[in-house]
């Protein structure tokens, strides 16, 4: 396994071309749920990284709340699982986030298995993956395109709970067994693709535990997936830049701090 | 064509007077539609530029959004096209941007044509511009005053689907046909005027392409409009503006950041 | 008449002392209507100025735009003029402004006088001058205690049509006919008290001349009574402060930007 | 009585480590009222003092305000006392913080009573301390876990008014007779505990008497809570960050701008 850093990504990482569109840097989609505050920073996320285009999949009772977050965001009414599916059809939504803030119950389990019908780049976070307790190959059997799984370590223990050996060989085993790229988050998050490729991330600080910080992480994946990234590449790049943002931000960091710092980051880095 | 600079415009752009008060700087008014963070973006730009006053012209159900914008910005109740009509029948409001976040179908052809027969200034961006596919000589026939066009390259081969040529030679013959100021948008932004002047935009960095940056221009021209600048200096300032501002916030920029860099332009520049 | 500065009322303007708390430095209360941005600038630059509490009367549509313009405002429901009085019966509330945002009508009119019937400090500006018209004898009538009108010329002339000479002349008149305090704004804002004291103020930069900056200063002067300065020092104080703070901002600055800058002007000052 | 200061608390303050997740630094819940802005002043200053999630128990009505103060923070659905009882059920609500902005009335009492029930660590302020008045006894029966009353003097009056003597034996007996650690605010904030210890605070500079501080000081609090420290340290700890945050501020602070500080007072600090 390689240690994450830019050496392992860094020439798949976008770029800003200059004769370009914002189209050209594709349209992120973040499903909202009950707990609004994650798809912000999912949202903010993937916008901050680069995509040129971000969208909230949105209860009509959030629209407000989303609306407020950033005028440069899309807000899009979904009132339910049928709606989401409605909504991206349309394929330039070329990203797809989904989990964040979706609650427990099947809605989430719906939001996903749509997503993954598209075959389209989708991350699948938080909700979304305890959904799949005890009916993983369900999931995993939906499997078209580029997903990554961006579990914690109960997360994971819900998915895989069979999988043993240390967070490396069980990140590698979960990549294998489901045919999507697996980020374990944590203090050294593995990043693990089903070709046996892996990266361990060690830049992150230990400000990074605070609520809200995976959702901007599934995000910034969302959004380098938007502009074509490789979901390997992408989702280790995520954990890199997510270690890098809170080392910028330093003590008292919280979660909405994180996207401006992506951005700071971005702007001090060598390979975008 | 020139190559777009303050040299171009700098003895028309508008200067603060020590003997004056805000009423001497316009009131620019933005259509508010659907997609709310269009217009607030626009009305923000605007207000940074220098308009005196900017309203957005905003759908009941937005009130709440575009009133958190900004507390230096007027929301006016505005249900329907017949209600914008009556809105602008006050003369005070001398700059018009109609288009940002307004959406596909036939409310933004219904305002864009109330704004044009007032004959006072008008900035016709994104959904107005679509709008008019196909029926571009009705619109353009509609003009009375000075209009400024804001196409990027797909709303201008809808709109002037069989001119060819590079991007130069179409904007001139679009800004020949239509009677308005055509500022094509992309990379190299090109702003031509009815009479034959027509610059080249080369300042655009390339992380101007992210979804936003075109409703801040429409709302940039808008507010110089308001400030009784002609059309085709309003258009090209507007345009040098953006890619200054996009220059300072760097990479990782978004849309969002773009009004207050206007203003850190406008401190940094001569001309104002 | 003197020069508007820190000399003239560098001894009256409030102080924190070591030993005291927030209700030794006053409760403002700020009158809300329709045009929302206008009581939160009033009310923000009132907390700024170092009022110990800052209230805002909101009607009841609009209690989610107050409360999110800061967390350290308290809303306050008052649907209507009567619930304006009641709740202006708490002596706690010891200063009092009315005028910004409340559109013509009757309202303005109501609120004012309710507000002088207390006798506690009122600003009355804006739509509470023009509201006025033709009737500023009853005004004038019912004030019974400090009280600073802040017209613009316009509004002056509604309010006092039949005054001559140059706004020195015109202010000092003014303040002697109606009792208060008359701040007659502008490029050079005269401040002149019935007793015949008068400053003009030289210090404002032409970028104040943009919307929602006379509400700014309404709440300024209000934040200021409210710690108990005398109406004639808090008048000339805020049209100071509102100077400094706007030249602070530079170009490009917006009234929402003059808040934040009251307090860094105080944290450079000698006086506070 | 020794000096409020690091040296009194800094070997309990809560430290983040390598392997960790935002588990381990607790959740916080705040009890929203109709004031909206004490939650919120409350809820984001436990989180920036680095507890791992942070809660508000809001009404309704209030979801969108609450909401909008952070997608960092969580809304939880809490129509009335029954519902917050049945949200407390919830053993990882470690740390309660109940009283900013509940207004008088017996909400308040009965809240604070269901806090105590379930012998976690709680804030007690404001609201809920006025709501003991006459009744302070069957406050301090139903005391089972760590407590942290944060009176100003009025309130302590209230609660304790047969206590004598200066504001140091005062809150010592008050700590002894309530079994709680008591929290005395005022330009020397005395913190007092049930055992004896006892700390005088004089880093608070005279900017902090201003609306909303109590306010953040109950969240301070309760953050530290949610991370396990003990309470005298706590609350000791929470008095002497308000003071450094505010004195970072400067003249012109306002409450809103507490929280960011107390991040700032953290990356400067040897002992986080």
């Amino acid at each position: 396994a390689w240690q994450n850093g830019p050496a392992l990504w860094r020439s798949a990482f976008p770029r800003r071309r200059p004769e370009s569109h914002k189209y050209d840097y594709g349209h992120a989609v973040v499903a909202g749920g009950p707990m609004t505050g994650a798809a912000r920073l999912a949202a903010l996320a993937a916008l901050r990284v680069g995509a040129g285009l971000v969208s909230i999949a949105a209860r009509p009772e959030d629209r407000v709340i989303y609306a407020l977050a950033s005028p440069s965001l899309i807000v899009r009414d979904c009132a339910e699982p049928a709606a989401w599916e409605a909504l991206i059809e349309d394929e330039r939504l070329n990203a797809l986030v989904v989990g964040p803030g979706l609650g427990r119950g099947d809605t989430a389990w719906q939001l996903a298995h749509a997503a993954l019908a598209t075959g389209r780049a989708t991350v699948l976070d938080a909700d979304a993956v305890t959904a799949a307790e005890g009916r993983g190959h369900a999931l995993f059997r939906a499997v078209r395109g580029p997903v990554v799984l961006t579990p914690h370590d109960g997360e994971f223990r819900r998915l895989f709970p069979d999988l043993e050996g240390d967070r490396l060989v069980r990140a590698r085993r979960a990549a294998e067994r489901s045919g999507c790229v697996v980020l374990l988050k944590g203090a050294d998050g593995v990043v693990a693709a089903p070709d046996g490729r892996a990266a361990i991330t060690v830049n992150a600080p230990p400000a990074l535990a605070t609520a809200g910080t995976g959702d901007v992480l599934a995000g910034t994946i969302g959004g380098l997936l938007a502009q074509g990234m490789p979901a390997f590449e992408a989702a280790a790049a995520g954990a890199w830049l997510q270690g890098e943002a809170a080392a910028l931000a330093g003590a008292g960091m919280i979660s909405q701090d994180l996207p401006e710092r992506i951005s700071q980051v971005l702007r001090g880095a060598a390979f975008s």
